[in-house]
C-alpha cells in the first residue's frame, strides 16, 4: 500500500479525495492537514465518511507529509507553492488542486493570481495533469499540476479540433456552466441556496481565471494562440460542468469523419466517452464519476460547430483527475480506484 | 372592466395569466376553458387561486367566448388558427400565446411545426406582440401573435446592435439557458424532477422551433438575413431564461457608447432594465415580473460582445407579454396589472 | 402617505419589507439603516428592487428614525430593545422582527437567547403581533413583537383546538419543515447549496428558541400549561414553512364540526384559509403571499388529529406580518399592500 | 459468476439494480426485460450506463429468466405475484422489490392495493426481506418480500424500542420525508420539476400503502398490534428519506442506556450505523448508499422520545436491500457490491 496525504483537507476537493481513496485498492491516506479543524475526527465534520477513516485532521507537518508517497494539495491559491519544495526535496511526489503550478507563464499567473510565484523553477518543472494530453509526461513527473474544473471539460471538448487545425483559432466560444460546488465549502454569501438556488447567472465575464489557463494550454495543442471567449455562469445544482463549445470550421466538415476522429483521439484514454453523433450529454449522468462525456453538433448544417462536454467538476475537474494523476505518478494501475458508478438519478 | 376569456387554461401560461389578471384592475376574466377539466373550480386544479376566482373550467363554446373583448390562447400550437377567424368575426380581439401567427413564412412555418397552416391570410394580419418593437401596431392589431420566451430574450438583447448594423450579421450565437416550465405542464419523463433536477444539458441543438423565428424577425430587424446558432439548454429551476449572446462587433467599439444606444433604444420601454456595464442579471431577480434585464460586457476588450439578457419565461416570455399585448390592444394603461414586484429570494 | 423606516435592511426580511412596501398605496419608506453597506444604494444589493427606490442605506440614526410613523426592526436578536425606547419616546411606533419582546416571561427569554434583557418594562408593554389572536391590542399597540416563522404556523394550525379545549394538552407534536431562508442570509455553511440542497435533516431537536414561544402562547390561549415536543428540520427550498402538528382528541371529535369550527374561528381573518377537509396544502401555494393555509384530517378516523398548516416564513412568518401589524398599528386597511398573489409555480 | 435478470428495468429501481450490479463481484446481469422498451440498449435509456452493459431490453420471457439463478422484480404491483410460481419452480430465486408478498394478511393487502391477491401460498412463503430482522430466513428463502422504502426507515428506527417493549405501543407517530424519486420515474404530473421542486408538502395523510406494512411489521416485532399515524411528506430532492418518530417512553428513560441498546441490537448489522447521542443524520449523508442513519433524542428530557432515521430510498429503501437480500439467498458475501460510499455532497 502507497501512503499518501492530503494538505487542506477540509473542502469539497477534500472531502472527494477522501470518497474515492476510502475505497482505493493500493492507497492509504496517513494523514490529512487543516488548521482550522486540527484534532477534530474527520468523520465529525463529513458524516458520509463515518466508519471509513479512523483519522483526525492534524496540523500541517512537514515531517509527517514527507513520509508519504504522495501529497495532495487541496489548499487555496498560493499554499502549495510554499511547501512544494521541501516536500519534493523529500522525496514525496506532490499533486496540487489549486492553480499554483497550472501555468507556464509566471507574469501571467501573478497577473490572474494577485501575488507574486513562490518558485518559478518549479513551474517550469511542473507537468501540468490533463491525462489525455500529458499521460506520458506525468508517469515520469514529481509534480503535477492539476488543471482547473473548466479547462477540463473544454480542452476536452476541443482538443481534436486544434490538433488537427480544423476550425478558426481566432472566434472560438467557450460558454460554461458549473455547479455551485465550483465555489467550494467557503461561507459565501452567493453560494447560499437562497442566492443561488432556483436561479441562473453569468459571472466573471470580464474575465475568470481560468481563461488563461484555457488558452495557454490549447495555444500549446494548437501550436499557435487561439482567440477565446469564456462566459462562466452559476446553475441551481451540487455538482457538474457543462461546456458549450463554438468553432467555427475552417473548411467543409464532415461531421462522421469528425465523430470518427474525436472517437480516435480519445480511444486509448478511458474516461472520455464520446457519444454518438447529435447526444446531448446531461451532467448528472457523470455525478461522482470520473467520466468526461463529449458530443458534437453542427446545427443546420452551417459552418459553426458546437461541441458539448460534461463532467462531474469535483471528480473528472478535481479530485477524480488528482487520482488519477497520482495512479499515474505512483506507477498504479490507470483507473484504480476510479471505477465508480455515476450516481443517476 | 374589459371581459377576456382564456382558452386551454390547465397549463403554466394559463395559471401565469390567470395569477396576473386576478390583480388587473380593468380586466374580468369572464370564462376559461378546458376539454379535460371542464366543470371544475379553477381553484381545485391551482389552490395558489384559491379565493381569487369564483370560476370553473368550461368546454370551449365561440358563443361565449365571444362575448369576450379579448381572448388569450393559451393552448398547444395549431388551435388557435383553427378558432381565431370566429371570433375575430364577432368583434373579439386575440392574443395567440402559442405559435399559430409567429411566423410569416407559412412555409417555413409548416416545415417546422410540422402541419399545414390553417389560415395563411390571419397570419398576414397578425401582429407580432413584442411591444418593444411593434407597440403601435399592436395598439391596432385584432390578432396578436405573443412572441416566444427565448425569441424574446434573445431579441431584447440583439436589436439595439442589429438596427444600428453594429454586428456581423453572419455569426450571432444565443446559448440560451431555460427553466423547466418552459416545458409546460405534460406529464413528460423529461421534466421530472429526477430526471431535470440537479442536472443540465443542451437539447435541441440541431435545431428548435424558436430558431426560425428569431432569425425572422432579427433579419426584420436588420434589413437582412441573419446567420444565428442557437443552442437551449435546460437548467434545474423552475421559471426563468438567461440568454448569453455572442456576436463580433463589426468595427471598433466604444462600450460606453454601446450601452448609450441600448439606454436610448429602451428609454421608453418601462419593462427593459438594461443594468450597468459589467453587470450580470440573475433570473431571480426578475421572478414573477414582466421585466427584462440586459448587460453588456466585451471581455478583455477584444472584438467579441457579450449580451446577458434574463426574463421570466412565464411572464415576459408568455403571460406577462401576452396581458402587455392585451393592454394595448384594449386601450387601457401599457403597465395595468403588471407592475408586480420580483420574487427574491 | 405614512412614513416607516427600516433598521437593519440587508437581510432577508428586510428585503422583503422593501418589496412589500413598494407597492404599499399609504406608505413611504424613508430610510434603511445597515451600517455595513452604508452609503450603497439599495439597489445594487438587490437588483430586484432596481427602479423602485431611490433609497442607500444609511447609519443608524435615532433623528432620523423617529421622523418616521413606524420603524421595522429586521435586525439580530438584542438591537431593538437597544433601540426602541428612544423611539417610543419619540412618538414613533415599533415593529420587531426579532425575538427581542415575543416572550412575556424574561427570565425564559434570557436562558434561551442567552442574554440580559434590557427593558423588561417594554416586554410587558408590547403586543404579540399575531393579529388572528390580539389584531385588538395590536391596533392600540406602540410596541409590537412579530411572532417567529415556526410559531405562527404551529399556533394558527392549534389554536382552535386549544381555545376550546379539544385535545390533550400534554403531547402535543409539531413537527416543522423549513425552507433555508429561514437561516437568513448570513454566510453560514450550512446554509450553502451544496450543503442543504438535495437533503433533508432535523436540526435543534434537543431544543430550538422558537419553542418557548410556542409554548407560552399557546399556554395563554388554552389557559394552561401545554406539553410539546417541536422538532424543526431544513427542507431544499427557498421559501415556506409545513407544519405538521399530532394532537390527541380529548373526546369523540366529529370532523366536520372541527371543519366548521376552524372555518368559524378563521372567517373574519383574512390571511387564513381554511382548506376542505382532507387537503394537503403545498407551500408553494402560499409562495410570496401572506397566507395561511390550514387543512384538517383524522387518519384512518382513530384519535390522532393532524393538522396541516402552510406559510410562506419571509411573509406570513416574518415582513408580510410585519406589515399587518403596521397596518393594523397606523390605522390603515388591514390588507393595504399584502393582497399580493402567490407566485405558482 | 451467478446470473440474475431483472423483470421490469425502465424505472429507477431498474437502473439503480443496474448501478450496483454493474460492480457486484460475483454477480452477471444476464437479462433485463421491458415490454416498452424490448430491443433497445440499455444505455440508450440510461447514459449513466454506457460502457457498462452489452444488454439490451428484452420481452419478458419465463424461459429465459429461469436460467437465472435469481429474478429480481421491479415491476408495478401484481405482477410479480403473476409470474413468481413458474420461476420458483424452475428452481430460480425470486426478490420482489414490489409489494405483493409484504403483507401476511391478504385481505388487508386486498384492501390496500385494490385487487385480489394470486397466490395466497406464495405469501405464506415469503420472507419479508429486512435482514436487520430476518437475515436468517432469507439465507434460506426461495421468495423475498423486498421491503417499503417508508417502512425501512421506520422499522430500523423503531424496532430496539418496540422489542424491548421501552414505549407506549398506541401512539407512535411516524412523520416521513421523502424525495420525489420515491413516486418513480413515471410521467405523473405531481412529479414535474416544476410542481414538487421549491415546495414541500403531505401526502396520503388519509392513509398511505406502506402503512399497513409497517403496522404489520411492527407487531410481530412487538408482540402485539401497534398503534401508529404515519404522515409521509414529499421533498424537493431526488433521493432520500428522513423519518422523525415520536414515541412516549413507558418508564423513566436513560438515554444513555438506550443508546448502548441501540448500538448492542444493530452491532452485526453493517448497514445501520447508530450515530452518537444528539445527532441529527442528514440524507445526503447516506446518499447512493445502502446505510440507514440512526439517531436518538428526547428533548427537554421529558417522555417523548424522538428517533431519527435517514436512508436513500432507492438503495437501502429499494435496489440495495434486494441486492443484500440477493447477496443472502446467493451465499454471497453480505457485503458484496453494497461497499458503495455515499455520494457527498
Amino acid at each position: 500500500m502507497k501512503k499518501v496525504a492530503i494538505v487542506g483537507g477540509t473542502g469539497y476537493t477534500g472531502v472527494e479525495l477522501l470518497r474515492i481513496l476510502a475505497r482505493h485498492p493500493e492507497v492509504k491516506v496517513s494523514a490529512i492537514t487543516s488548521r482550522s479543524e486540527a484534532g477534530r475526527q474527520v468523520s465529525d465534520i463529513y458524516p458520509s465518511l463515518r466508519g471509513e477513516f479512523d483519522l483526525a485532521f492534524s496540523e500541517p507537518n512537514n515531517e509527517i507529509l514527507s513520509q508519504a508517497d504522495l501529497v495532495f494539495f487541496a489548499t487555496p491559491n498560493g499554499v502549495a507553492m510554499q511547501q512544494a519544495r521541501v516536500l519534493l526535496d523529500a522525496g514525496t511526489k506532490v499533486v496540487d488542486l489549486a492553480a499554483d503550478f497550472r501555468l507556464q507563464d509566471i507574469d501571467v499567473w501573478s497577473h490572474w493570481y494577485g501575488m507574486e510565484h513562490a518558485c518559478a523553477d518549479l513551474v517550469e518543472e511542473a507537468v501540468y495533469g490533463l491525462p489525455e494530453v500529458n499521460r506520458q509526461a506525468i508517469t515520469k513527473a514529481r509534480l503535477v499540476a492539476n488543471p482547473g474544473c473548466y479547462p477540463t471539460a473544454v480542452q476536452i471538448g476541443l482538443l481534436p479540433l486544434l490538433e488537427q487545425g480544423l476550425i478558426n483559432r481566432q472566434h472560438i466560444i467557450a460558454d460554461c456552466k458549473s455547479g455551485v460546488s465550483g465555489a467550494g465549502r467557503g461561507a459565501a454569501v452567493g453560494s447560499l441556496l437562497c442566492e443561488a438556488g432556483d436561479s441562473f447567472k453569468a459571472y466573471g465575464v470580464a474575465g475568470h481565471r481560468h481563461l488563461p489557463e484555457i488558452k495557454e494550454r490549447l495555444a500549446i495543442a494548437s501550436g499557435a494562440p487561439i482567440g477565446l471567449t469564456f462566459v462562466p455562469h452559476l446553475t441551481p445544482m451540487i455538482r457538474g460542468i457543462h461546456a458549450t463549445i463554438y468553432a467555427q470550421a475552417q473548411d467543409a466538415i464532415d461531421l462522421h469523419s469528425l465523430q470518427a476522429a474525436y472517437e480516435a483521439r480519445y480511444a486509448n484514454h478511458g474516461f472520455v466517452d464520446v457519444m454518438p453523433l447529435g447526444s446531448h450529454p446531461e451532467t448528472r449522468s457523470v455525478r461522482g464519476s470520473n467520466i468526461c462525456r463529449v458530443a458534437l453538433h453542427q446545427p443546420q448544417g452551417e459552418d459553426t460547430l458546437v461541441i458539448l462536454s460534461a463532467i462531474d467538476n469535483l471528480v473528472k475537474g478535481a479530485a477524480g483527475q488528482a487520482v488519477h494523476n497520482m495512479n499515474l505518478m505512483l506507477g498504479l494501475a490507470e483507473n484504480a480506484g476510479l471505477d465508480i458508478m455515476p450516481l443517476s438519478p
